[in-house]
């Protein structure tokens, strides 16, 4: 238990820096008993309780908030891999394994857990879970929820659910694995897991695209599954736009295609089959070279417009270079409000197109990327001059865009969650029916809340 | 509104025929709205409402309990495809459509919804969503939860749930959608979804084995998996004591193998990949060519004793008939009790083993067969001589199976749900902490009890 200021200081503070909160004390349980007997102890007293994994959310809701006396219960001591189960493909880990720790380990077993995103260093799978953390391979492997098969959690009450079961098929009444992952630390402390494992890719291919246009990609995306299958694991949307702001701070990278791309994706497949690693007639390895060849077959249909395949590591590092400095730069480029948001595939085009030319009229400069598998756009909000942000009509186009958000079915927090910064926004958009079996799920669970409150529900 | 003896009787009695109870009256709703109307009333009045969709569930959920005035709400007339988007692979649908239907409508976009199991000409979406259903290619695509990214719903307080997005990402709040899949109708009624498409295959291959034991068959798997990566839909487990119950009442139905198979294994790889689809050197197909090479390496490292390849249409069609005459079989060959269980991979042989010889020992025969890529099993109790079935320690026997299954941490119920069936199972063996949660969020959520009174929580 941390009491003093030094030493809760890195707790009370949130990644962003923008949230910080007072904590009576930073308690640190090493088993989910202790967890238990914290909780009990703090519903007694009425005492809110902060989960806290990693510390990496960006939504302020791993800090306490002021109005309420509250403890933070780092997960950060439970960071041991329970088993690895080789044959079955799974891991039962505690919820304050790192990520990337959690990868490491099951390396050596020639598995991997997919989950891949910038914070993977500090995350946790307690923190992974509780948020439903998307990420980079999304396409592929689904988002956080679904690389989980079991949980263990403390409940509002102190009573521990035990629900670490490997099991494929459970038909034993609520899904209550789903409501905790995703409630943001808001109806429970998940303190362990059983996650899936997926062997190791044996051969890689990976490409930076020019491409016609937004709906082009979309096409590409279905025609490269369908020839290669099940093997794309990174459709990721970086425009040309986006592609100067990160050559601009970042001199070093070299741009992708000496044409710029309009509309750039950056598509990885990957295979762990073995007749997929085996050697074809260029000398390559069979997946690269169905690759190619669907490439090439684009092209001449006009869907493609040019392309740059990765020969080597160096190569294909240069281009997830390119992709992982996004963020930085655009910071470096000066103040932009960050949407996160959602899309039918269907539905992405016409939400930049509409967003874009609106954005631009109200002086804004729009730089966005995507997760475009999954119909996910990042989509930064700068400003055309920099230096006029302060009098820019920043909520008239928040606004328009969650109102168009509502118009073409989308979602206005896509994989980062509610936490603190979204909290009105959810209440002044989700369904009202939505919103009041949240509450009274919520009210159920935790009726004194003591959970996380002035997260999510508030 | 049906309310008189001879059309209500169909509704009134389930599928199973163990279970009816009458009805004040079978209403037949068109549209959400009404189904909102409907549930508004009988709020008002407090009756009970037992949402039925394809009347094929055998847990006895789908018809009302005696104690309490209730109506049978079917979904029957709201049987419209609303739409499939070819280029996202998903499908709208109102939750009457019979899952064949579905299938059938979007078959003619090239696309499959893979949900598999005997009852797919009755059975329908909001039922197949509303009890999880599983079935014989979970080990590819998942249970129905897994194909579904939305859900439209009427609460137990008439207000409409309208979730029908197509989102891949979504991290607006509590995960609604998974609470209400499962929930048999306890918590609300489904009347929409969004499901997933996925492209047709262009080749399959299917093989019966016969291999060395049931721990071989799982690293079987995992090496075909390995080697053919996501293309493996069914590994269905049909040991030979089945394969006899089956050739004694199908005369018809040849055996697959000349040699008895103690541990039979009907596989089958399929995949929409060109390339997989392209002509091999043996005149076949590659991925065919790919599972034979499996199978020849397979059988001289003795993990595979013997295996017979499908190698026309007919011959893929006998060994589906045999898998799919399981049921019909064992039902004919005289009275027997069927478990519906789920064990982590690794323990499947054990349970197995454990389970044999106390069955045996007890006087019955056991006749399991199962979804073994999921650890899912169907374990029948026949008895070694059918006539002194009334003798047989059959309370005793399940004790000992809910007994062992809790030590091997499987589930009792793994596809078919609980119901009336399993209601007094799950009180006695599903965790306490967990069995309170479930009974909270029902409480919260239908405070008069009026959502299928007498199912799973009772
Ligand atoms: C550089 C960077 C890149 C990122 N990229 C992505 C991305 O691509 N995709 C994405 O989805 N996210 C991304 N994120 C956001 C963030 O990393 C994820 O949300 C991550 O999953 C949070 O994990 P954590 O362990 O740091 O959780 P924390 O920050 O500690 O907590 C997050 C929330 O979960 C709650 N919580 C934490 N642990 C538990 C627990 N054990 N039980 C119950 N509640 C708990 C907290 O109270 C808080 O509300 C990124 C963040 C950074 C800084
Ligand atoms: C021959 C045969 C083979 C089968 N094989 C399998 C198998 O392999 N795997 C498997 O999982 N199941 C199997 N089943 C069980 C059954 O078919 C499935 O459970 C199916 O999903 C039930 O769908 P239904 O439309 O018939 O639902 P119903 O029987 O009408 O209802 C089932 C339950 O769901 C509730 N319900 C129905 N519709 C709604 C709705 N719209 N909203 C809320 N609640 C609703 C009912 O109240 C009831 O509790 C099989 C059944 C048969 C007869």
């Amino acid at each position: 238990m941390l009491t003093d200021q030094p030493s809760t200081a890195t707790y009370t503070t949130d990644w962003t820096g923008k949230y910080r909160g007072d904590a009576l004390a930073v308690v640190r349980p090493a088993a989910a008993e202790e967890v238990a007997q914290i909780v009990t102890l703090c519903a007694q007293q009425g005492i809110a309780i902060v989960p806290q994994s990693g510390n990496t959310g960006i939504c302020g809701g791993s800090v306490p908030i002021d109005s309420r006396p509250s403890i933070i219960l780092s997960l950060s001591r439970m960071n041991r891999v329970r088993a690895i189960d080789r044959d079955a493909r799974t891991a039962t880990v505690d919820a304050g394994v790192v990520l990337e720790a959690l990868q490491n380990a099951v390396e050596e077993h020639d598995l991997i857990f997919p989950l891949m995103f910038g914070a993977r260093g500090s995350a946790m799978i307690g923190g992974n879970l509780s948020t439903n953390a998307g990420g980079s391979n999304v396409v592929r492997y689904g988002n956080t929820r679904d690389l989980c098969l079991g949980i263990e959690a403390v409940l509002a009450d102190g009573s521990i659910l035990n629900g670490l079961t490997g099991l494929r098929k459970d038909n034993t009444g609520y899904d209550l694995k789903n409501l905790l992952i995703g409630a943001e630390g808001t109806l429970g402390i998940i303190t362990g897991a059983v996650v899936k494992l997926y062997p190791q890719p044996k051969v890689r291919a990976t490409a930076f695209l020019s491409v016609a246009s937004l709906s082009a990609a979309l096409e590409i995306l279905n025609i490269v599954q369908d020839r290669l299958g099940n093997t794309v694991e990174a459709f990721e949307y970086v425009p040309q736009p986006v592609v100067e702001v990160i050559l601009r701070h970042f001199p070093q990278i070299r741009a992708p295609l000496s044409e710029p791309a309009n509309v750039g994706i950056l598509l990885e497949v990957a295979s762990s089959r073995t007749d997929d690693a085996a050697e074809a007639s260029d000398g390559g390895k069979a997946l690269q070279e169905g690759l190619i060849m669907a490439l090439a077959d684009l092209m001449e249909s006009g869907l493609v417009l040019d392309a740059m395949f990765a020969t080597s590591e160096g190569q294909r590092n240069d281009l997830w270079k390119l992709r992982e400095s996004v963020l930085e730069s655009i910071n470096a480029d000066g103040p932009a409000y960050h949407l996160d948001v959602a899309l039918p595939l269907s539905r992405v085009a016409d939400f930049v197109r509409i967003m874009d030319e609106k954005a631009t009229e109200l002086g804004f400069r729009p730089l966005t990327i995507g997760h475009l598998g999954d119909g996910n756009l990042h989509y930064a909000l700068a400003a055309a001059d920099p230096a006029k942000w302060d009098g820019l009509p920043l909520e008239a186009m928040k606004e328009f865009a969650f109102d168009l958000l509502a118009e073409l079915k989308g979602s206005f927090s896509a994989e980062h969650g509610i936490g603190q910064s979204k909290a009105e926004l959810l209440r002044a958009r989700k369904e009202p029916s939505q919103l009041a079996m949240m509450r009274a799920i919520k009210q159920a669970l935790d009726p004194q809340n003591i959970m996380n409150p002035g997260k999510m529900l508030v």
